[in-house]
């Protein structure tokens, strides 16, 4: 039996072959700040021939164009010739990201290197119905886009991180009840568990759109930007206006059967609902004291512990001690690599990180590192963004039949 | 650019496309019961010389053998010469499963498709030294190989599943403290956290063993031959001599980063240790008045609430609560397809079972389904062979370079 015969005289092998070559020379680019053609032919184990013709595919296709070479040490470089380097268009397709939350929409525009070109935001009324809101998502999105001077034909994936669970939504938790005898209903926005947001979404902006949770997505983006970037099994604990929890297993989101992976906010045991409720109680009562607008109760508890005010020292102790006690039940549940503090109450720093951190310690098994969240406003978008781009690359490198 | 170039006249590129057809050819004979090379031809994408190549190729490699045509209906029978069927060889290679716990070791062989051939027990002193402990399971192994007329030679692949927690065993956890303050020391046989489990193994069985923790072992076997058999993502609940949890993510054992996912028993708040305590106690005592020996306590207990005892009743009912609780932490972190309920107790059967599926119902978000387990006594030995299993079949399909 030849070598020749089972490489295949017949057309259906060979082009399995280019087809698996091009991917993996597609997948040295995206790898590679830039790369010549020895070291592409290097990388996919292929003849001089074989390399030229899948790099003049991918020019031809517009993946690929030629650029400057790197800098190097003068040494490094040598007498003759000097070679030619190719790079992969991070500009041969866009990505958007999108947030709809109880106060905000928001949208970035990314490349195919995920490099931002455009963020845009609209401040929202927390009473505003579904419809509405998500029609405030679609103006931001192309918002972004115009601002970024591309049309809705350029974007080749669309994902958006939604507050709450809701109905309908592939991938998203349907629920409308809280457990039996616990007193909770998982927070919803308004008319979101009535609206099927993906197709809404999905229609208002002619292309389907991926919808996930937001607190999932902010995980992803302190994967891909921030904290976690060297961790690839991540606990990621959200401490915004509400609490909330996300799991990343080997760097991606775990979203379970019913996209409903990690709201251990439900166990009545833990105390999560109560002590929410008691830092709202707690910044409502500052901010009518100092006749300050609604959204900004945090901040006030915040800077009114920094003050050593000690109703407010307790209450955000409680509210780091409970979030401890969901981390440490999600530690012990799936082991992660890290535990990363997130979310707008996380930047009171060492008021919540303390007491988080040495309640973690008490319940788990093995110390276990925690990291405060590097991300700003922006993560949960920019999560959204990430999570578009792994859809889009996987996709450009799937070779059908393999 | 032509597809022939790149099919490439080099060596290096049609040896690849070879070893990629044959990985898929035999992916294709492990995927059926037998094929003809007209199946064969199909499902791999290729010519018929190639295919006839593959299939050669595998027949001399003793992977294949020819097989009887499978029956069926006579009207589907065609006139002309009869198609010879091929199918995978079972018996090309062997792999031990092993199972150390407080009370045996145990062992099983399977040849390739997962066939039991030999099953090996001994019973052991619960207190028997380390050292003692795992030559035991050496011999057992060893005598399960003579029992299935293998040598040592013939096994390509070992795993053993290990009751608790030791210490310097690759992806097994090292923990010799509980949490502060909870009076829990994760529980490990006798002297396991000073030996190296998977060295003395290895050494003593003359090939490198894989070691796991034995409930994720029992999950992975529910998963494999049990009552999960069409589910990926799987939380399994054992409830026997001691109570522990598995978590299955897309049909794998999740390790976790110190292979202690699941190890949610450590969190105070459930109250695992008292209800198991309590447990261990009322079976002491039922022993005692009954003058039955050790190692059957859980039987006592299980068969005095069936004759209405109401002190067995209500340290059975507490027993399945607390796992209840410890199986919605776990359905709240992950949101599995179903939850599994195993181990000896689960054979209580309502007893268990009723109040454990109505305190799971009251902390979970949506319904989940529990499953009972249909696994005997050698579901950690089973496990540990489909771990083996997965490890050799992986190698079998691996690609270099591809």
């Amino acid at each position: 039996m030849s070598q020749d015969r089972a490489a295949g005289g017949r057309m259906g092998d060979s082009s399995l072959l280019r087809r698996l070559n091009l991917a993996a020379a597609l997948g040295a680019f995206l790898e590679s700040e830039s790369l010549t053609l020895r070291e592409l032919r290097a990388i996919v184990g292929v003849s001089r021939p074989t390399a030229e013709d899948l790099l003049a595919e991918l020019l031809t296709e517009g993946r690929v164009e030629e650029t400057t070479p790197p800098r190097k040490p003068s040494s490094a470089r040598g007498a003759g010739r000097p070679a030619r380097y190719f790079r992969f268009r991070a500009e041969s397709g866009y990505v958007a990201g999108l947030d709809i939350g109880a106060h905000k929409a928001m949208a970035v525009v990314s490349d195919l290197r995920g490099n931002t070109l455009a963020t845009h935001r609209v401040e929202l009324d927390p009473d505003l119905p579904g419809p509405d809101r998500v029609q405030a998502a679609v103006d931001v999105a192309r918002a972004s886009w115009a601002q970024a001077q591309l049309g809705a034909d350029d974007i080749t994936g669309i994902a958006c991180g939604v507050t709450g669970l809701l109905s309908a939504a592939e991938g998203v938790h349907d629920v409308r009840e809280g457990p039996v005898g616990s007193g909770l209903a998982p927070y919803s926005l308004p008319g979101f568990t009535e609206l099927d947001v993906t197709g809404e979404l999905s229609e208002g902006l002619g292309r389907p759109v991926t919808v996930a949770n937001d607190v999932k997505l902010a995980a992803l983006a302190e994967h891909w930007k921030g904290a976690a970037r060297d961790h690839r099994d991540i606990v990621y604990m959200f401490a915004g206006h509400r609490a909330g929890a996300g799991v990343l297993i080997d760097g991606q989101v775990h979203q379970g059967r019913h996209g409903a992976a990690g709201e251990i906010g439900a166990l009545p045991m833990l105390g999560w609902e109560a002590a929410v409720d008691r830092l709202h109680a707690r910044g409502a009562a500052l901010a009518a004291e100092q006749g300050v607008g609604p959204g900004r109760e945090g901040e006030l508890v915040i800077a009114s512990a920094a003050r050593q005010d000690s109703e407010s020292l307790a209450v955000l102790i409680e509210f780091a001690e409970v979030l401890a006690r969901g981390a440490a039940v999600l530690a012990l549940a799936v082991d992660p690599e890290v535990v990363v503090l997130g979310g707008g109450m996380s930047r009171g720093g060492a008021i919540i990180a303390e007491p988080f951190r040495r309640e973690l310690a008490k319940l788990t098994l093995v110390p276990i590192e925690v990291l405060s969240s590097t991300m700003g406003a922006d993560s949960v978008a920019l999560g959204a963004a990430r999570m578009a781009l792994d859809t889009v690359l996987a996709d450009l490198l799937a070779v059908p039949g393999s």
